[in-house]
């Protein structure tokens, strides 16, 4: 599945709030919410008008925040963010919101997604002596902002964007504004709501749930949108270009309660398993999914076919960064860390194990070894994705392709690998119809690079 | 659910090993698989022949453990516990297990359960000179084993465990050997397996399968085994009773991977969904449960009934304790915590919502009334067990029968107060049917009290 | 010096008041300025009429207190205690006050000084099924009041006072009333003052002076001081003995600013190195103490012999219990940690080196060598108190004699060891007559036993 | 005395080493030797020849060193700091060592003084688009550095020097050199010396002893040092303009066992002691200091008037940011913070209490009258250096002179305000000639400038 590569992915997640006396509480639960976006760190400035305060720190967002810290951020306008991963070497400074604070005023940035260029925009900023306090993408935009010539901060912020390429889902937020900006491909979900006159942004629409909002609209691609005392208002910083949306969004990363660009993601999951049965049905006794984000696949997968859906497999919820690793011996003598076959299920069956993908494959064959240790007579593999053969640059850190099982094997040659009875991935047509989104591009808006290796931006083409 | 009461259960997790060389870790393994009987405190003790040791603090097991403190516990034997409440007024010294030194030896003691003359017999040690340090119920079974003159540890256990009324499992860990008890009723579960040349002690039989080991068997009511350098060794300490095992681990409490008396739970409880399915059908267009403890009920009920099974809603896996409340502000605004309704599934559907108990309903109103706000057409409530009626003195703390509003309120009662379309509870022979324990008692032996009021040990019989 | 043996020294700091609305801020307070008698840990226990409430920790006073827990403490009567050594194995179960409830009533307990027969006591008490929670001795006590058959808690404690031997200061508080004890021999200070309309105790009057208190009296020998809503009441538990107070406190223990007996600590050392002056003069041209106990002996010394006294030893303020000590390579090529000398100062000069006492002598060979390193030409190494012979059983652990060079070698034989020009001791004359307390007994009602092997209580006598 | 206005002072400490296997270890040793420079946060930073590690926080060296963090900081050079106040605004990024890493190299910087064109440069550099981290005035210098032309590090950093005005003393490392350089005035102190073949710096030579270095000679005003692996090279970054270094290091800054500039501390201090008993002597029947600083000056009065020295005031020595202050209602009662009067010793006495400085007076006041509370029947102050009148611009936050008694208020008019019963400052001609400088310039290379309003850089002359 998605999540065994270390680091893998550069998910994240933004909320933001403006004009509500307890704006930093309802970013509190805004990021609660997205906290399966990123769980290494967490943070959140606000704005009083006339100043930005700020609290950040590594760990969850309950682990960040107790209360008195969040009564202390008083103020009408919050941004926060919960960060993935410590990748570029990371640690506190990395956390986000990044805070910046001048004598002519502070901006405060959170940012989800990655930007394909920022090395090379780096290493010119600082042959001009500019210093860079933390490792991460994001403090290049605000170097870029404050050495524009241009004479509003609007204006330097519309600059700045434009010499950024990837993706990037940008909150802003000065001591009396709050900037929105999606990049010109839209790789990311940003999505606003209201709640009551306030208004909203998150990465997914759970987090408008969560805090009782209304999902109004998404975030358009190349859309700058401005909020101040004056209301809200939306310019073009770049021409649109067809959406990219990321396809992993609706098969790994979303929460299954969100729906991203109108489309619910359990139903597109379910869909997903669906299709998958339709493509690559097979004779067995139970349907059994890896938790959590194969849970919606498997239940449409056993829908579709017919055959029981159980719990095969558990999850412990409790493990945590602080959980200890079992050392080599007890790995060997049987010792399980995160997931454990339910033998009292699987023992004497037929089983079909559903997973969201295969990466490098070795997560993979530890699951199907331990179903048949626990009793399974045959283990059937479904990926509700076709297999993952290209490096994405947007999101997801891939250093090369030599990583990728796929990249290099045949299916047939993955099944020997991972010990299944038979293995089977959706197909390409299947991922586009079962997710169904309208089609306004040859790849109806989403970005299937990773599976095709056709890049939206061109430049990374094989 | 039977998770609304703060401070209802009482239950506890208890792990133990005989003879292995990394006995704290396996412990460390299998008690954080027993998680969830309790996420309040945690502790291990170990014996390496000649002392005992122990490390042991309030949260969760990887919170409480960090690798250094556990390499320092070497031996070959360790006892492990996972504490549910505070109930007692709590704290750190009340997280077990408890260890008691003196001149003569050291003994350890690990509980799980409830004593229900655990205050009289304290008024009594106390009058004669005896003091506690604690406020757990555990401690009077030491000081009644000191207090003992009979000449050996294993005879002053026996007179010891005489005294108790309740339900107990108790595993005690001196210098050089490992007792396991189960009281004369065998309302807690308690099971014996084998790793290797070792032998291993657990609550559930997923902490057998976490740490790689099989499972031999129970531990019978009124057992008392010794392990020690001499091997394995059984008594009885009381004459057997029909077993009374809490009806709760079916329902409730368990792991859906563990298997209960031979049972497995998660398929228990897919059956405890079908034959609700069979007592209680109704038209609709989704069935969807409450997670976690519902969803294998909610899977039943869907396979029996053929409506499709949903994510009808989403548990937030990051709310731990330092979870900062909402204000009753934020509240009335709509800002949810734990649980939260998935609109792009409910919305426009007439829906099942599957759960295991209702206790004071306030919880089931709630739920009921987020999926209506989510958009569902009409709300059916189904219970996988029946109405409780009666508090439980044998681990569950219900003081009085005021709080459950099944005492006193019909079903149709409840059905308003809720706020569902209809509502249906599990009957009682639906109960003891699907789980299908064999028939050798009239009870089959489960203790059914808290539905009936027929108490096992007659003592609170009404 | 004294301070050389780690762990040597058993003393411990109490303080208690009754009848002020800030007992426990007084408390603090009062425990703040007994810190030197104990840094090991801290804690504080508080009576409001009905029930006990305390807090105790590991650290200094500031370390274990914030400002929250200690406005938690609220009520009118109070006992802390600072704890020196972790002997015993200690940690935090034997940090004091220990608090011992029952279904009869709570009591607290802070205890400064050493039972000589604990063991033989516990022993006893275990075997009659006694549990000990704590390695403390003064948890002996607390069962011994238990265990007694006497109708009140005043009777009780008479009885168990009685079968305890050795060094004891005693306060005692339930949830209505304050017992005061010191032994018969009153080896330890123990002093009553008022502050207002509340009374205070505390080791040493700094106690009162830092808290604005005045001093009333010394609490005898074999007194028990009741203090409750019907006033202050006074009885003997034992018959007056002749007082043996410990030496150590005017020599080495007891802050300068306090009066142990109605003599004043600074005063006392002044006079103990005019004396030393008198007894061994030595021609130099400067005189330095060890800080920090030998300043005032030192400042005595310079005075009586017309020799300038400087600062030719400086001690870093900074060093606590988390410093981390050099590696021996490093302490090889000269990284000093606590004390180090001042070449400006004693570079080319003839140093006197005052110091309070020679214990294993390993420390003034340190302080000689390294005064010569930083250029003195000549060091005289005078001590004002006379050889240390005996081990002391009554608050200081000197378990065998082997540890004290003074029992085994001559004074030249120390002088050539410790690498000084010249080496003198006080007298034991010179030690009764500096400190000057009135003649009441042949020893002038002192302990000078680990001077002379003549013990008080005749127990160990050789 | 000085220490009497929260955060008046801006005194650092800072340390170097070059060329030793454990560098880290060392600069800990002597940063713990400056504590006294600087008590809220500290940090290492070390290179190894191809990177820079760093570890900094708030607190005590011995509070933010763990030895686990200091063995990581592995590499043959070392800089570390003490940071003496959070002014600015403060908190964690303040703490120095600042690390600015970059694609061509990293630097890292410790400094101990006040640039008084910080904020004017600050504005200038953010104009130009530069963003800072922190609100310290260090970090202008690395913006300078990296904004500067010129073609190699040297010739940055000689550059960037020369726009700094002030009081600095500064050391930067690299991956493999390390700068020293001291401002055009030499306002503060910095040394250099040997520690077998490897190279250290120190604000004070106190760092030299504690870690078994030698001394080599000070820093010149105006110089800049380079140590590489080609050795040391010494430059001049500006021409030598007469050394002013601040009097107060002798007077109450710097550690008595340190030698500033040739001369000891305590040394001059006693000097200060004895030349203000020819100026000001009195009747009286002893003599006390107010611990710390000013005890060598009243050792120094004592011995020029024959009165004895006495211990007639003590600081607890356990007084750390964590304690709590006693509240008003208490105050007034008597409850004593740091300081308190020994009335066994005081009481019925004449007493001259020695004092460095009166900065507000409030100090003063306060322990005039609780000598006179503890029974002084007289109390005549007498300062060991000249009324301050003029506030220091150069690491020294009087804002304004408005907060200084003596410029507003004669002789007189303070004894009265502090109830003394006679009051004398020391001459400035006495402050010369005690502490004895080679008279090279007007004022002997000494600032005098709080004392006369004639500043060295003519730029805040009145």
């Amino acid at each position: 599945m998605l999540a065994e590569i270390k680091g893998l992915n550069e998910e994240c997640g933004i909320f933001g709030i403006w004009g509500h006396t307890e704006a930093a509480q309802i970013t509190y639960y805004g990021l609660h919410s997205l906290q399966h976006r990123g769980q290494e760190g967490a943070g959140i400035v606000v704005a009083d008008g006339e100043s930005l305060k700020g609290h950040k720190g590594l760990g969850l967002v309950t682990e960040v925040f107790s209360n008195g810290e969040l009564q202390k951020l008083n103020g009408m306008a919050a941004i926060g963010h919960v960060r993935y991963s410590t990748a570029g070497g990371g640690g506190y400074e990395n956390v986000q919101p990044l805070l910046f604070r001048s004598q002519s005023g502070s901006i405060a940035l959170a940012h989800n997604g990655n930007l394909v260029n920022a090395t090379e925009l780096k290493i010119r900023l600082e042959q001009q002596g500019s210093i860079f306090q933390t490792t991460s993408d994001t403090e290049v935009f605000a170097h870029l902002i404050r050495r524009s010539m241009a004479p509003t901060l609007k204006e330097q912020i519309k600059i700045a964007l434009n010499y950024l390429e990837g993706a990037f889902a940008f909150l802003l937020l000065t001591e009396t504004e709050l900037y929105i900006a999606l990049d010109p491909n839209g790789f990311r979900p940003l999505s606003i709501g209201r709640l009551g006159n306030a208004y909203v942004v998150a990465s997914e629409t759970c987090a408008f749930d969560v805090v009782g909002a209304t999902y109004e609209r998404e975030v358009e691609p190349g859309e700058l949108i401005i909020i101040n005392a004056e209301g809200v208002h939306s310019e073009r910083f770049a021409e649109k270009r067809p959406r990219s949306i990321c396809s992993m969004e609706y098969i790994y990363f979303a929460r299954p309660d969100s729906n991203v660009d109108g489309i619910n993601i359990h139903t597109a999951r379910k869909n997903l398993g669906k299709r998958l049965a339709l493509e690559a049905p097979v004779e067995a006794d139970i349907v059994t999914g890896v938790p959590d984000s194969s849970i919606s696949a498997a239940i449409g997968y056993a829908e579709a076919t017919g055959i029981p859906y159980e719990l095969g497999l558990i999850k412990n919820r409790y493990v945590g960064r602080t959980f200890i690793q079992p050392s080599q011996s007890l790995r060997e003598q049987g010792v399980k860390m995160k997931l454990s076959p339910v033998s009292g299920v699987v023992a004497g069956k037929r089983v079909v194990m559903v997973d969201d993908s295969i990466v490098r494959g070795t997560t993979s064959k530890r699951i199907v070894n331990m179903l048949r240790e626990a009793g399974a007579t045959e283990v059937h593999v479904r990926i509700s994705s076709p297999p993952i053969t290209h490096p994405c640059f947007y999101g997801i850190d891939m250093s090369t392709r030599e990583e990728l099982i796929a990249a290099s094997h045949s299916v047939e040659e993955i099944r020997q690998l991972i010990g299944a009875d038979s293995l089977a991935f959706l197909s390409l047509e299947g991922l586009i119809e079962a997710i169904g989104r309208p089609s306004d591009s040859p790849w109806c808006g989403q970005c299937m690079s990773c599976f095709t290796g056709k890049y939206p931006l061109n430049t990374f083409q094989e």
